[in-house]
């Protein structure tokens, strides 16, 4: 494409103000409070759509948050880009531990941002992102080079579930009609080192509760002579893993895809510093199923990790007490082919045939998604590797995350279309966490290779 | 003694008044917004022990609340009674389990009190019982039936460790010089089973922290590559115990009194319906340590609870969370000749051992106290003993407490004498919990039962 480069060059400011600008409305999806903000970040998106040369650009209501739909239609007979994205944020707590407030962001340098990452919550997870196909669809329409057609589906629910957006969806097949999806929602290995994100992990998330006596109960009195329900919860939830830290689960590996060793080798190339990564955490050692690395462990194997735990007396000082009830948050992350829903239930049954006599169990169901694999000959998979090789001058290494965007499989599932996953954040951006951030330098190279990504999928779909 | 039961029908009404206005009066130790409260109920137990007969009534300061104290020397070389009691209560919460206001005592009657009892915090624990003493006193000096001398020691730290009564009893070894210690603050088998409290378990405990990484993690992104300090904490405590519900810490049991044959053979024939005991808790079995029943359980076995845990995300939904930290407070219940602050060390030692690599483990100590058990054949045993069988016309029996008074191992040390345990109270009296309360009938025999106690500790003492 023509002078991508330069164009970049003299917008550079313009694009990271507009950013900057989107990134000071606390769009917070999760909470009510800033319901406002969310509903005038939506007619923030349909302005930059607009401008960016969308056509017939609409705030589409649903039961939740709307969907910002946008559309170029070029030639019907040319392929169709549909980008997917979101204009909602993760809460930003703990607030305390931002060294900037989370809603006005600052450009700062970094040991691996040199040129500098703009602080705010969003600015990676997805704001930034999703602005990076809004800015190379001003460059292609504005320099006369979109080379096919390209539909624009935003919404503002994907930190609460992206309930609406399904339904939306199933409702506009005919509408969301397209050749290949487009996604920069995920990550990238290194700066110098671009992947393409080709398998995402399912998701089943429930909640567990025990209940013992119908009251809580003076510890010395009763301490030793009836179960107590924190103790019960600790056993059972300590059984689900085995001294290899393998799930005990019955049948929960039955569909786990299990990668070939050629599969895993290719894997292993991804550049990975053991000692760079625990001392980023702080840790002194990693832990995980034996027999995998940590890179395989946190992509290709299914996990099982409590979220959240309470119960009893947790104030300050001491109680003598044993609670009546305790709860868990548990959430598993599936490989490809493990069913969420089936893992649900079979969850659901083993949890609850292990609760000794003395207590009773309850297991809720909160949510949950497919994992997705995409293959690496697919057209899509090619055009993306080619516009990295043009940017990066490297062939990007194709990688499997751990992370989970349940929507993917449904676009699959509803669409009929293969996801393409480009990210440009890293690992350090520190999304959902305090301070995160977005690379100045991964923000303009997603804006320059985004675009490459559409000459070259028309190429290859002749 | 003359007419004491004549005495009690004709003041009954007015010894249930003054108790139901001291029960009035919110004497809350642990929340300093009622200071006051505690002090004015100070003050009252000064002018009922003045009006009950005692010389030198005074308010002993303390770096805390302060202890009540008053004495009747009637003759040197008589044997003196110390009586001790506290006048501070429980904080009330969860305030909206009371059906009735706790610090406004109502009079109703129960399945177990067709006489009716006082519902109010303190009822039972322990201004009821200890106000028993009060009237007792009034009793013997109003009739000229005092058989010896007579000291009190009220305190007002109780329910919250009795730092201060530990330095003042170290302080006052000579004024508090006595013979036999007479305390009302345990309970009896039933209403028509009388019992004598011979054993307390001691005390430890503890809070334990596990830290992983350094921050809050992505589940998706982290999870199965890094321990999750929840996990990990749910391990190390189900490890606590064994399959038989053993405790696995070693040198746990090293101290721990075995009970002979004779000895748990008597334990067995105190009165006691398991399935009662499920019922009135609402559970399908009891659970605890293989080899010992219900009541050995919670009595002459030392056991280990978690009484509060909490770690990660525990708001409404789901956030998809490793948690940095996971938290939890561990009391351990020890039995005669088992010392806290060496069983308090063997935690400590044992659980930092067990922490498994990628976490770090920090255990703080809270307090704790000793156990304590008194032989039968003591003088003041066989006093009370026959004092019971006066007035219920049946011999108590000697039975083991779950619960723990460290203040009591602390009496023997310092000021060399036993202690008798005269508990009137019913384990359904729902001390430390919402609707306390104690039976008007339980409250008249202890006030009946105490000067016996006298009687026969003088004549036993020739």
């Amino acid at each position: 494409m023509n002078n991508i480069q330069s164009y970049i060059k003299e917008n550079k400011d313009r694009f990271l103000n507009e950013l900057i600008e989107l990134l000071k409305v606390p769009s917070i999806s999760a909470d009510s409070a800033y319901r406002n903000d969310v509903l005038k970040t939506a007619e923030a998106i349909k302005n930059s759509l607009e401008k960016a040369g969308c056509d017939a650009v609409e705030i589409c209501k649903t039961d939740g948050y709307p969907i910002v739909y946008g559309e170029k239609i070029i030639d019907k007979n040319l392929p169709t880009v549909l980008v997917y994205g979101h204009y909602d944020v993760q809460p930003p707590d703990p607030i305390n531990l931002w060294d900037s407030p989370p809603f006005e962001p600052v450009i700062k340098k970094t040991a691996l941002h040199p040129e500098g990452a703009i602080f705010a919550r969003g600015a990676c997870d997805d704001k930034g992102q999703m602005y990076m196909h809004v800015k190379a669809m001003e460059f292609m329409s504005s320099t006369n080079q979109l080379p096919c057609n390209v539909k624009f589906m935003i919404e503002g629910e994907e930190e609460v579930g992206s309930a609406n957006l399904g339904i939306f969806v199933k409702n506009n097949r005919e509408k969301l009609k397209n050749d290949v999806i487009l996604i920069s929602d995920t990550g990238m290995i290194a700066q110098d080192v671009p992947s393409i994100t080709t398998g995402l992990r399912g998701l089943s998330y429930v909640e567990v509760e025990v209940t013992g006596p119908n009251r809580d109960l003076h510890s010395g009195l009763y301490g030793g002579a009836v179960a107590n329900p924190i103790n019960v919860l600790t056993k059972m939830i300590a059984s689900l893993h085995d001294e290899n830290n393998h799930i005990t689960i019955p049948g929960f590996y039955d569909n786990v895809e299990e990668l070939s060793d050629e599969e895993r080798a290719e894997m292993a190339k991804a550049p990975f510093s053991l000692d760079h990564y625990k001392k980023a955490l702080d840790i002194n050692d990693v832990y995980g199923e034996t027999g995998y690395t940590t890179n395989e462990r946190n992509s290709i194997r299914p996990t099982l990790d409590v979220n959240g735990i309470w119960g009893g007396y947790t104030g300050e000082g001491a109680k003598t007490v044993i609670a009546s009830k305790a709860y868990a948050k548990i959430s598993m992350r599936l490989v490809p082919h493990q069913d969420w829903e089936n893992i649900t239930q079979l969850f659901k049954d083993h949890f609850e045939s292990i609760a000794p006599k003395g207590v009773t169990v309850k297991v809720t169901p909160h949510h949950g998604g497919q994992g997705y694999v995409t293959p690496i000959n697919s057209i899509g998979y090619k055009a993306a590797s080619k516009a990295y090789q043009d940017t990066f001058g490297k062939t990007p290494i194709p990688q499997r995350s751990g992370g989970s965007i349940p929507i993917v499989a449904l676009f699959e599932q509803e669409l009929k279309s293969k996801t393409i996953l480009m990210g440009f954040g890293l690992d350090s951006d520190a999304i959902h966490s305090p301070n995160e951030h977005f690379g100045i330098f991964n923000y303009l190279k997603g804006i320059e290779t985004i675009p490459l990504f559409y000459k070259y999928f028309v190429e290859l779909s002749k």
